[in-house]
Order: structure tokens, then sequence, then C-alpha cells
């Protein structure tokens, strides 16, 4: 009895005290906004807005590709994701993430508790041009993407509850550390001289990772191992999801040059570049291998692109991103085929295209990166500095290690306090009734012939 | 024969006769662009752009939760507002809320008649950096959006000629006085020292009044009357629209800035942290109460903190900001879990949302308003000064009365000239079909299993 | 077997080649920020985002339009041409358009060969204060979108790889053509004096000639010699579409000014006014004829709107937008009715829409462009000139006939080397299946009383 009330009013009570908490929390005064850059503030704000809405697109793109009886359970794990790390952000995740660093590791969860001083905090060293708080609100919209990439990987049988429980231990655990080590100037990857641009090791590699913890932790789904395919619920859903996931993205790649400068010019560039010529090369790798250049096809190329120039966004020229983008989406498909094979479910292939996506854009942002196009950056591979390729592949391979580690401890952790995969009946039934009580669609059809009508259900 | 002429070419000739006299009006030269600021300029532009994506949002967030009978219906009226408010407030509504105030109560329609001016005139007193028809324009969005929250109340019965006429009478006669109270340095309200600083009396409390009044002179549905449940048509229209809400409100909130300034940033931070807030609260507490999270839940939730954060978003703290988004979701919730044992009809909830959000959300202003973060604001109760919570309470009555009194004149009005409501046997055909001879969705379902042929025409 | 080999592989060696040989580009150093504005590059970087958008925008509002079975084919055409146009552009289409004028007819394909220089060259003469690359990613965005237009004409039978190429061929041979005719300083129209805003000649009536050629060339569809109706699909996707379109053209003409100044924010205002009235005349008119006010009338009529505002929307005053938008409507409006009785079959209304708005854009621009808005423009007719209407008169009639007879060529061209269009079993099945083996939606209805499953196939 107790555990059941604990159950239906443990999240609210914690919500409400966060919420009471937050009253008492000292305000310090605004900054002084004579220090800044109205032109940078106006883009970083634009670009903030941009990134949010690709989780609503991300909602769209998985949501379109399960089966119709999953598209509402599979969306709102997206959505829910900006009220539970927004919340758990101004908390502490920021200051986890780029708090006062404690030996390059992890930030000082109590530099901004609450978001205490972060309008009157000078700027963040790395974006003088900003305020700190635009900068804290900016970063949150990266943290809140990250963890709803990881549905895709454990969709159609992840219980809701248990994946709420993952998404705050993620966010904790395995993102602000991240994070930390990757773009305070004190972490382990920033000083190892490791090179992430818009989060190719933050968001996508640990996401991918993430993606293959959790699909190995929750086992296959009934319809995969009876070998059912599962035929997409709708393909508009999915194209929407990727315009507005590529619209985002320039807030996200060029935004993260923090400024409305050359380097915010040039990502947005490399950006749609590769984004283009990775949808393209998808889809004619298809058409090469027998199959019909398809919508899906060209959809999940175009966002493997956008993944692999993520990390060298800012640091290659805009020719070499026609071929990271090509390269990563063959290579993208090429695992996804060969997953395809194994018994690993994966549901919507989140490892092949986030995990795989990402390494392949560390590693070629140490073979393309070049001081022409980003004077703070480094020359690789390509420009005669193999030492930077190997930093990459150093930073990977931490990067790699970390978040599958972490996140299978997370999912193992999780299914020890209660199972983390809903029944096999409401597997059957669907999570969109037995998690959330939703149809998608409703309504009767009526047979014209005859006027017979039928309830539609599905 | 003469009645049946008019009522077919009648709007037809008043837009047209509107169109041929605005080719008269004298043309005054433009600004001198020198005297402003080029980062406002580019933040505000965006920002309209962004309120004006909250108007199909709304469409899609109403259109999803009604009969898939009534689902186009639904979503024109929303998306019809671009026009005629537009054109409206190119000839005279503007003038009505911003023109030379007659007594703080309304603007001199000739102020700006056919937007004469606009383009020479000096800037708007409160948004010194920024010409004046960038003020005009970002205001129009807001003009358009809040005769499109009334929706929701009347949706599934309301005749959309009789809907055209109130979004008329609702802007010249509601929305554009309350502008002029609230935003006009000589306003009443404004004289009062009520702060509101993106729209909770403005736009949420005369819309959620507005919902309140049509709801009632409407009267019921059939199917509320049989106690019949609507399923809703399509959730994921509820997300989009949620999602492009959301994202829009970045520009309706941080916007309200009026400039790529420090109080830009804190309102888009206490915009997206009411609102994250917000969702999970009306999530948690349907669990707490024993249903299960919903899709639904989540996204109203997410509203209704939206709703409630946009008098104070640059007024409150982000700590603040927490607490405003929770308590408006569980007070909304609870408005919510009452009306539905009444006979109220208020179809999609517009008054627990809008007016109930803006009420508690212009309350909590009164409450937790801070000079810390706004030095043009004022402390609010809980920093130690009750009287500027008493000025809050004052202004809310005063909008509230109005606001109703108003909107329930006009409906009634409305009914005098023709049935405000359509007949019973267009209610039950759905108003897709019996208003705009349209579908939502069509096609040819085939059995597969027999080859049969099922018109979908449901 | 060659011919079989070359089919599959070609399209992907090709895109192969072309991404290794960008590795052999030399850099040239990036631009020098120092001379450029910040406000600018934040506006244009933000406006090329919105016009990207509304190529999925296009996607939805042409893929509701359509029979269910060709939802998904007709979308990526839109979408497709993300890829295709991005790399055509990098490798030499904005050379074509812009590079170094060979006699004013077109661009040096050598100028910006792989976009080689376009980080450190000079400024665009006319876009002094941003950087040319950004120049360069705002005017892709345009050449993205144009062909995607021209597949309303097409749609529901021509084959994809058809599709493909023609793209291609349109993008080198007439959009690059026209962009530097009327952009370029030394370009045959920008010489003559004819004015075009934001693309009226280039983008709307080259798109809306094309479409016609193309229904020429295509023939008609088995369902239209049938006189078989075609129920759109899914209205909502029209709405979202043109929501998504009217938001992105904010960019697009806005953004068309360059920069954040009096002729973005003036751009800005003529849009959404002209858009307004046009939606309204449209659903008025519609009425006024004794139909029912209809979403798709108000849709079509907004996007028409849009259209012709294009051309002088940084040239004409904001009064006069509301009469360009309504006659404007009622003009399409009235073609789109005449083309209905003959036999030409543009699937949704190109022609009428783009290539009919676009010509009474122009011409009104002629008539009403006015020094009073845009110093650097010219009186029109109406302000005394009826020297600029006969020059914009020349060059609509240049555009017209040159788009024209140049797609009609490409088309023909085309079906020599295969067949332009599906089969006509490939038509009957629809092309979603045939093109591209997908459906756009799947799942099984459960008939609620009898628990009968009906494999939903459509």
């Amino acid at each position: 009895m107790a555990k059941v009330l604990f159950k239906q009013w443990g999240p609210f009570a914690v919500l409400m005290i966060i919420a009471i908490s937050a009253l008492f929390i000292p305000l310090l005064p605004n900054f002084d906004e004579g220090k800044y850059s109205g032109p940078d503030i106006a883009f970083v704000l634009i670009s903030a807005a941009l990134v949010f809405i690709m989780t609503p697109g991300l909602a769209f793109f998985y949501g379109g590709m399960v089966h119709r009886k999953n598209i509402l359970s599979t969306m709102i794990k997206s959505v829910v994701a900006a009220g539970v790390i927004t919340v758990l952000w101004v908390v502490c995740g920021f200051s986890l993430a780029f708090g006062e660093s404690i030996g390059g590791l992890i930030g000082n969860p109590k530099t901004f508790l609450f978001f205490q001083g972060v309008n009157s905090s000078p700027s963040w060293s790395l974006a003088a041009t900003i305020p700190l708080s635009l900068f804290a609100v900016f970063q949150l919209m990266f943290a809140i993407i990250t963890p709803g990439l990881v549905v895709g990987a454990v969709a159609e049988r992840i219980r809701f509850t248990s994946y709420i429980l993952f998404i705050l231990l993620f966010a904790l655990l395995v993102y602000s550390p991240l994070a930390h080590w990757s773009w305070h100037p004190e972490g382990i990857l920033f000083k190892m001289g490791v090179l992430d641009f818009a989060g190719g090791t933050v968001v996508h590699i640990s996401a991918g990772m993430a993606a293959l913890a959790g699909a190995l932790v929750l086992k296959r789904r009934k319809s995969h191992i009876e070998h059912k395919e599962v035929p997409p619920a709708n393909i508009p859903y999915v194209l929407i999801g990727t315009g507005l996931l590529w619209f985002g993205w320039f807030g996200f790649n060029a935004g993260s040059a923090l400024g409305a400068n050359s380097l915010a010019v040039s990502a947005f560039l490399t950006t749609n570049t590769a984004a283009g010529a990775a949808g393209l090369a998808w889809m004619f790798f298809d058409v090469a291998r027998g199959k019909k250049p398809s919508v899906l096809g060209f959809c999940i190329g175009a966002v493997v692109g956008l993944v692999a120039i993520t990390p060298g966004a800012g640091f290659v020229s805009i020719p070499s991103s026609i071929f990271i983008g090509a390269i990563a989406a063959v290579i993208s498909n090429l695992v996804v085929s060969w997953k395809q094979k194994t018994s690993l479910d994966d549901t919507l292939d989140v490892f092949p295209c986030h995990g795989v996506g990402g390494i392949v854009g560390m590693l070629l942002t140490g073979v393309f990166a070049t001081k022409t196009v980003n004077g703070a950056g480094v020359d690789g591979l390509f420009y005669g500095n193999p030492e930077f390729f190997i930093t990459q592949l150093k930073g990977v391979v931490i990067v790699v290690v970390f978040s599958f580690v972490m996140s299978f401890i997370i999912f193992k952790l999780i299914n020890l306090v209660q199972p983390i995969r809903v029944s096999e009946e409401e597997e059957e039934e669907g999570l969109d009734a037995s998690q959330h009580n939703e149809k998608y669609s409703q309504g009767t059809l009526i047979v014209a012939s005859t006027g017979a009508e039928i309830e539609n259900t599905f």
C-alpha cells in the first residue's frame, strides 16, 4: 500500500519539493549587458530555439518508424525530456557539466545550484561575448535531445517510468561528465586536445553507445524474435521529423560558434552540405545494391550526415564536408545491413546511425580539420598532422568505453528496482495503450457501399 | 435573393473595397534606420516569425483533440485569423491598440490608418531601439493568435461565418482595448502599475473569458449532452502543435523584451523552465491521482506553464519559474477535473487552461516579481511588497470582467444576426463536411485478405 | 547487363567521384570578419534556415493534395532537391549563377568551383555587409526550392530517376542563368532595370513555366483522362505545409534585404499582409461564386499571395500589398477554374499559382513600386512612371519564353534517354509502391464489433 502510494505520489512530491525549494534560493543581480554582443545574443537565442525544435522533430522521426500501436509512447519519450532535463539542468545538471572543475572529471554541483549566479557570473571563458545564462540555456537544449536519441533503440518495449529513471541517471552520470570532459577548459578531453565542435562525442557517441547498452539489456522484442517486420507507421512523420531536425541542426552546429561570426557561417555551410551529400549517398548506395530509392533512406542518410559533420562542423572545409557526409552514410548503411543479420534488436538503428556516425565524424575531424577554416583549431592527418588523428582516436575510445559501460550499468540498475521492460501482454497490446492509455488516432470508418461502421481502434 | 447575393458577395466586396482604398493612402517616407539597433531588429523580426508559427501550431494542438469529422473546421479557425486580423490590423487595429490615446481607453483609429505613418513615426516609446513598423508587426502576431485561442471552446458547433464575425468584433472591442490598457503608456492598467510582460491579460485571460462566454452562449454539443466521449482524433497532431507552440513562445516571451538584451535571455529561460516544470507537474499529478501518464497530459500541462509564465516572464527569477509552472499546472488540472463534473461545454478546456492559467500567472507575477531580475519592474509580495500584489489582483478583476462581459455581448449580438451555431444535422454530419465541404483524409482501404475495397469516408 | 550495372551504380559512382575530388580542392583562407556586420550575419543565417524549412513545408503542401498512394513519391521529390541541388551548388551551381559574368548571360563555372574562394572572396557587391559564403548558402536555399515547386505539375506520373535528371538540368540550364540575369550586376535583366526583389522571375515564373512544359510533355494522368476526381489525401498536411511556407517566406522575402535593416522590416510586413489578404480573397471569391469557404482555398490563396508579393516585397508599400495579394488570388483562382475546363493536366495547379502569380507580382511591382519605400528602387506606373512598367513587362516576357522553351526541351531530352513517365501499371499501383517500395502509413484495423482484422494496405 505504502509502495503504491509512493509510486503514485512520489514523482509529484519530488517535483513539488524542488519547486518550493527553488523559491528560497537567494537571488543574485542580473548581468551587466554592456559587456556583451547584441548580434551574438540574438543569434544564440534563436539557435537555442532551433535546437529545441529538434526534440519534437526527433519524436516524429522515431514515431513514424515504429508500429502504429507504439507511436505515442515513442514520441512522448523524446518530448518528456524537455520537462525532466529542463528541471534537472536548472537544479544541478548545468553545474555538473560546467561548474567549477573537480579534477577535470565533473563540475561542482553547487556552483550554479538552481541556476544561482548564472545571471551574474562572468561569461563562460569560451563564450566571452554572450552572458553565461544564455550559454546555459543553449547547452540545456543539447542535454534535452541526447537522452531522447536513445529512445530509438529501446522503443516498443521499455517501461515509461523506467525510461524516466534512465534519462535522469544518464544526464547525471553520462551526459554531464562528458560535456565537462569535452567542453570545460579543464576537462580531461579538452586538455588532451580532442576537438568536438558541437557534440560528436557528448551527444552522438554517448547516445549511440547507450542505445547499444539498452538494446542488450532490454533484449529483443517479441516481433523481432519472430522475425516479424514492423512496417513504419507513418513515413510522412519521418519526413517532417527529418525536416525539423535538419532545420534545427543549423542552430545546433552554427549556434555552437556561440556568435554571429565567420565560424557560424562556415559551420552552417558544412552542416547543410554534409546532410545533402549523405542523404544522396544513402539513397544511391541503396540503388547500387539493388534496392529502390526510398524516402526513409534519404531521411536516415541525411540525419547520419548531420551526425557525422557535428564534431567537425567548425573545423573542416566545405569540400571536405561532402566527403564526410557521403562516406559516413555509406558506412552507417553497411553497419545497418550487418546489424540486421545479427540478433541485436536496436529498434531504429540508433547505434549504427548515431554511434557509428559520431565515431566516423570524430575520426574524420582528425583527418580533415584545418587551420585554414578555424585558426583556433588544428590541422588533421590529411594536412600533415597524424598526431591530431591519434588524439581524436584516443578521445573516441575513451568516450565509447565510458558511455557504454556507464549506460549498461544504469540500465541494469534500473532493472533491479523495477522490471525495465513492459510485460509480454503489454508489449503485445502496444505501449500506447498499456503505458499511456491512449490511442494515436481514433474514429469510425464507414463502409460506403453498405453503411456499416468500423470502429477504428488499431 | 438580394440577401443571398449579399451573403455570397458581401465578404468579397468588403475586402476588395479595402484593397482598392488602400491604394489611395498617401505614402510617408520610410524611417531613418541610423537610429535603430541592428541586433534588436534582427531578433524581433525573427521573434515575430516565431510567434506567427504558433498559429498553425495552435491549429494542430486543437485539431488533434476534436472528433475527426471536425478536424479541418477546427484548424482553419485558428489559421484564418492570420488573414482576417492581418487586414484588420493594417486598416485600424494597430491604431486602436497603439494609436494616440483617447483617455487611456482606446487608441485613435486614425493615427495609423492603413499603417500610414508607421514607417516614418518615431519609435514606440517603450521600444526605442526598433522601428515602429517592426513593433507593429510583432504585435500583429499576438493579435492573430488570441482569437484563435477561443476556438477551442466553441469547436464542433460554431458556424464558420459567425466565427469570422466574432474574431472581427473581438479584435476591435476586446483585444485592441486591452492591448491599449496594458501596454500603451497612457493605458489605464499601465498607469495603475499592472505588469503584464507578454500578454497574460491581453492574450490569455481575454481568450479564456471569451471562451467561457462562448461556451455559455453556444450551449452544449449534442455529444456532450449525451455524455459521449469524443476521442481525440490524432494525438501526434497535438504533439507537433505543442512543439510549435513551445518553439514559438520563445519569440512570444523573449521577443517581448523587444531587443537582443539581458531581459530577452532571462525571459527565454523562465519560459522554458516553466513549460518543462508544468508538463511534468500535470503528468505526475495525473499519476498521483491514479491515472496513467499521458501524452495529452504532458502537452496540455506544458502549454499551461507557458501561459502562466507569460505575464511574468521578464519580471520573475528562473527558480521562481519552476514554481509558477508547476503550481499553475496543478491548479488548471484541478479546474479541468471540476469542469468535467459540470454541464459547461468548453470543448477543449480553454477557460481552465488559458483563463485560469493567465489569472494564476498574473497573480504569481504579483508575488514573485523582483527588481533583481528586471530593474524596470517592481518587487512582489514574496519580496515584501504586498501593494503590487493588490495591483495585479485589481488588474485581473478588471480584465476578467471586461473581457467576459464584452465577449458575451459579442456572441449574443452575432446570434441576433444569424444562428451562431450550425444546425443539428450539420453538427451530426461534422463541421468539415457541412461548413467547408471537405474531408480531412480520404482514400480507399483494401482488405488484404479478400481484396474488397472500403471507401474511407468516415 | 552493363546498362543495368550502370543504372544501379552510376549515381552512386558519380557522387563518390565528386566527394573524393572535393578533397583535392586547394583551400583558401577564411574571410576577415572584421569587415562584416554581426546583426546582418545573424539575420541572414537564420533567414537561410527559414528558407530551408520551406522545402519540407512544400513537401507537405503538395503531398497532402495528391492521391494517398502517391503521397511519399510527391513529398520526396521536393525534399531530395535538398540533396541534389546542395551538391550541385557547391560544385558549380553557385558559380554559374554568381560567378564572373560571361556576357551577362551566365557565370563562369570555375569562379567558385567547389566553393573555392567563397570564404575568402570579397563580399557580393550587392551584399556588402555579409560574407560571400553566407550569400552563397542563402541563395542555395532558393535554388533548392525552385525545382521542388515544379513537382506539383508532374506529380502522380513522373519517374523518380527522370525527375532527378530534370532538377539537375533545370538548375544548370534554367535556374542558374535566370539568377545570373536578374541578380548579378552584369546580368541582362539587371542591366535592363528589371526589379525582382526575392524571386518572382527566378523562382516562381521559372517554376510555373517549367510546370506548364512538364504537364504538356508528360501528358495527362489516367485518372485525369477518365475525369476521376483525386480527393486530397490529407488536408492537415496541406495546412502544416502552408504554415511552414508562410513562416519560411519571412526568411525568403525579408532575408532578401540581406541585412537586419529597414528594408527587411518593410519586406516582412508586405509579405505577411499580401499573404493574409490573398488567403481571404481566394476564400471569399469562392463563396461569392457559390462554393463553401474551404481550408484548401485559404491555403492556396495565401501561397499565391506570397508568390505575388515576392518580386515587389522590398519595393512596394504596405497598403499596396493588400491590393497585390487580393488581386493575385482572384486572378489565379480564375485561371485555375479556366484550366479545369481544359485538358491540361497540371496536377496541383503550379502554373496558375506560381506562374501566373509570379507574372502578376512582377507586373504589379511595375505598377506600385515606389522610391518612398526603397530609395534604391524606382517609381512605378501608379506613381507616374509607365516606363518602369514596360521594363517589367519586357522582363516577364523574356523569362516566360526562356523558361518555358528551355524546360520543354529538358523534359523532351530526358524522354529520349528513358521514358519520363512511369508505366501504366505503376501509375495504377501508385508511385509510392512502384518507385519507392514504400507505403505512407501501415497497420491493421480491427473491427471492434467482430474482432476481425483488416490489413490496412491502401
